[in-house]
Order: structure tokens, then C-alpha cells, then sequence
């Protein structure tokens, strides 16, 4: 199943995408939250979606796509999981998964405008395989990490490189500024995705290649993500992991490209679909 | 005012301290999450609890106290925020404050008990000073930072040195461990305080005062803090920013001291109550 949300922000519907189409199903009622998930909502919701078959509304065309699911209490991310953009960002290779947090306030639709923060100069794209937990999740074993994820979602990891490095202390300054979390197009659940240890991810700016990775080069695996995490923090059902990005940011080049009004991102991985996001200049 | 929460964990009601008794306001309605405080909940509430002044009833004696508001959007800390508390950790004095994240899962009852994670050696303290946020708030000019405070709050940021420190990346994954933020007893609203820059704050393990700072010794004032951080992410009502903590750390003794199960942490600050949480390990 391929959940999404759509409509004004802050008043999403919810929806499924069939064979390409995005279809109304508000009529199931509530959101797709931590009590949707935590309350079996993925399995209630098929039956729903099974139940209508053939009666369920398409969602007009050209009707914004929010991020696929509500603000969840956390954005968890792994940061450096790639070896080579940990090389490219002159990094040691790390020993254990290193963690930051994004503010949820940067959670944004698919194909929302990024804003670039102001006096910023230093934006920066990060293409990132989601993981949505499905469960409450402490102290996880590897091996049954898998069970307490919903599903994944593409996730541009927008970052802000002189907030993240230069500006003292740990990265989440430069990761939680307003809409720097695109999400979607939407959750594709578990089921769909045959092997999330080898899904092709990329990225492009203004329609040149920037990133082309895939989660098989993963230093640590979406299954040790979950289980690592949760030996420090309880993962709530609708919590979002996102396990890092491959070589090919603005930071890596030299000199660094980064990103400035008008620019153009889009982004891609196999199984969860595209999203394009407009560059555009803060404004008072 | 002061705000408080009672009850059993997850199924908090809503109530006020008023001369030290503790009342239920229940049937105002509701919970003192982001909508509270978003529609004026606290002018709302003080209407409320002067048109039943009289009539509300006292909460019984022995009644659990939550944390006194709901699960934020977001926990976010200054690092090293006193001077004498980045000696003792032997870190540089900040030129501007050091941001990081907590997980909202780890905010409990003030008077809860401290579960010592699994494997956990190095479970330390830290008394705070804790604002609570009132109102949406983006790039906030440090002279108007107040008018974003709902009120105040008393924190215990309990951290897990080995996690904070030695185990990679940033602080977040010593911070964010379940029971790591109690909170309480009540939120002082901000009418109740004369000068939050002066702000006595006090912390004992076992009845030994190990932390005795005041809120004058901040390095980033609570205004500039507030201010600060607003630049870097859109701050929700109802969002906690904790403050930093002044000396007398378990991690700045030589040897360092950290908690074990059977201490007992009491800790306390002018206008916002005091608290105290006893120190278990963790069981499967």
C-alpha cells in the first residue's frame, strides 16, 4: 500500500496511491498518526481500501501532496552512513551510527518550495531512504527490527552546512530550519519494497546528477539503524529514522555548490517514488 | 499561575496549584498541549478558575503528578550555558549557545522515578531552568523574546556521559533516554516570576547539594536564548527550551560520580517548585 496525504498544509487529507492514481480515503477517518499506526490502522485501512474498491474518490489533479503522514513526536537521522560521503565530507569513517534529531517543524510536503533560511548561505541537498516505525520500539533486537517498521519514504535531508559545523555544538542547528524535511511522494509500507538493503536513491539540481547511491553501500543497515536507536530512545509508532545520505551533497564539491533561489531539486528511489522541490529566498 | 498535571502516566487531567493546593480543572477541557497555548488557553483558564474560585475541587493527597503540560513538539537544550558548569567539563566557553535535542519521550513526572538505561555506567544530573513557549515563534528579536514564553518550568536534564560523549556524533543519544526529562512540579506562568534572569537553582543527590547556580550566571540570558534559537527552527506552543546547567555535575568530580539505583536526585528553583526522583535500574 502506498499511503499519502494531500490538501492545504496543516489540513491534509488522507488518501492512498493505486497504480498511480491517489485516491480520497478520508472517509476512513482520523490521520495517519501515532495512534493510526499504533492501532493497526495499515491492516484496518486495507480492508477499508478493499471494501471500497471501485467507489473511492480520485484526488483532483494538481492538488498539493503533503508529507505523507502527521508530524510525528520525532526525525531521527543517521548521520555519515555512506563510506563514500564520509569520505567526501573529509570525515572519519564512523565506528557506531552517529544520531542528530531534525526539528519536526521542518516536515513539509513532496514537492513543497524549500526556503532558504535567512542570512543563510550554506543549504544543502541530502537524498535519504525514511524509515516509518509501525510499533513502539525499545531496546529492538537486530534481527526483529523489521517488525516495528510501517513502512519508508524518500526524505530530503536539507542541511544547512555553516548552522551544522560552524556555528558550535551538535548538528541539529543545522537540520530542523523550516521545510528542510520534504517527505514523500508518499509511504510505501513494508510489503511493497523486496529487499530495503538494495534500493537506488539519487538526487539532481537544476536536471544534473548530484547523487546516485544505493542502501546496499549502507555502513550500517536499515535493520541495525532501528535496533541502534532504540538502545537510546523510544521509538513511537509514526516516528521517522532516516538513514543517511550518499556522496554527491554541495558540501562534497570544490569548491561547494550549495543551493540559492530559483534553483530546482529533484529526487528519486526505487519504490518510493519522486518528489521536486523549488528553491526560493526567505522573505520577512 | 501555576499549571499542573495529575494523574496516571499518558492519562494525565489538567489542574492548578493555587497556595499550594492543587486543584482539578478538568472540566475546563482539554489538555495543555500546542492548542492550549496556541488559543489563549492560559487568559482562558485564569477566567475560568476565578468564575469557580471556590468550587474546584482539591486533587487527593498521594495523587501521581505528571509532567504540568503535554508531550512538546520539541525538547530543545542549550549546551554549557554557565560558566563555572563548561569548566568542570573541561570544554571551551561557548561564543554562542550550543543547541541539541531531546527525544519527547524521555519528559516524565517530577517526582517519577530515573530508570538508569541498560548498560548505562554514567547516568548523571543536571537542574534546569526550563522555558515553555506560548506562542509560534520565528526569528524572534531578542527584545520581544518574552512576549513568546508561556511560562517557566523546573527540568532535571538527566544525560548518559558515555552516550553523550564517547560513543560518536552528537549529544543527543545521551539525552533523549526514556525518563530522562522530569519536569515539574507545575509550569509558573510568566506574571509569577519578577526577574527569570535571577532565578536561584539547587540540586541534591542522597541530601548532598551537589548543584547551586542561579539563572543571573547564564552565559545566554533565558531572552537571548529564546531569541537564538528561533533563528534556527520554528518554535510551537507548548515547546520546552531547557536552559543549560550550572556546576556540580557528576561528570565534573574527580573521580566522577554517577547515579545508581537507590539514589535520590531532589532538586528545586525559585517560583518553580521542587521535585525529586529516585534512581531504579532497568528491568527487562
Amino acid at each position: 500500500m502506498k499511503l499519502i496525504r494531500f490538501g492545504e498544509f496543516g489540513k491534509e487529507k488522507i488518501g492512498v496511491q493505486i497504480d498511480g492514481v491517489n485516491y480520497d480515503v478520508s472517509a476512513f477517518g482520523g490521520d495517519y498518526n501515532e495512534q493510526f499506526f499504533a492501532e493497526n490502522g495499515l491492516a484496518r485501512l486495507a480492508e477499508f481500501v478493499k471494501a471500497n474498491a471501485g467507489n473511492l474518490l480520485e484526488v483532483p489533479a494538481g492538488t498539493r501532496l503533503g508529507a505523507p503522514f502527521a508530524r510525528p513526536s520525532k526525525i531521527v537521522c543517521i548521520g555519515l552512513n555512506y563510506k563514500d560521503h564520509a569520505e567526501e565530507t573529509g570525515a572519519a569513517i564512523p565506528s557506531e551510527p552517529i544520531i542528530f534529531m531534525k526539528s519536526t517543524t521542518s516536515l513539509i510536503g513532496p514537492n513543497d518550495q524549500i526556503v532558504i533560511p535567512r542570512n543563510s548561505t550554506k543549504t544543502d541537498w541530502e537524498v535519504e531512504f525514511g524509515i516509518v516505525i509501525g510499533k513502539k520500539a525499545s531496546y529492538v533486537e537486530e534481527a526483529d527490527a523489521l517488525n516495528y517498521v510501517a513502512g519508508y519514504v524518500l526524505h530530503n535531508d536539507v542541511s544547512e552546512r555553516a548552522y551544522q559545523l560552524e556555528r558550535g555544538g551538535t548538528w541539529d542547528k543545522g537540520k530542523g530550519c523550516d521545510t528542510f524535511a520534504p517527505m514523500g511522494p508518499y509511504m510505501t509500507t513494508v510489503d511493497e519494497i523486496p529487499d530495503i538493503n538494495n534500493v537506488r536513491l539519487w538526487l539532481k539540481v537544476n536536471g544534473n546528477t548530484y547523487q546516485n547511491g544505493n542502501t546496499s553501500n549502507l555502513i550500517f543497515s536499515v535493520q541495525h539503524v532501528v535496533s541502534y536507536v532504540s538502545q537510546f530512545m523510544t521509538l513511537l509508532p509514526g516516528d521517522v529514522i532516516s538513514t543517511g545520505t550518499p556522496a554527491g551533497v554541495g558540501l562534497g564539491f570544490n569548491p561547494p555548490i550549495y543551493l540559492k533561489a530559483g534553483d530546482v531539486v529533484e529526487l528519486g528511489a526505487d519504490y518510493l517514488g519522486e518528489s521536486r522541490q523549488e528553491v526560493i529566498a526567505y522573505a520577512d
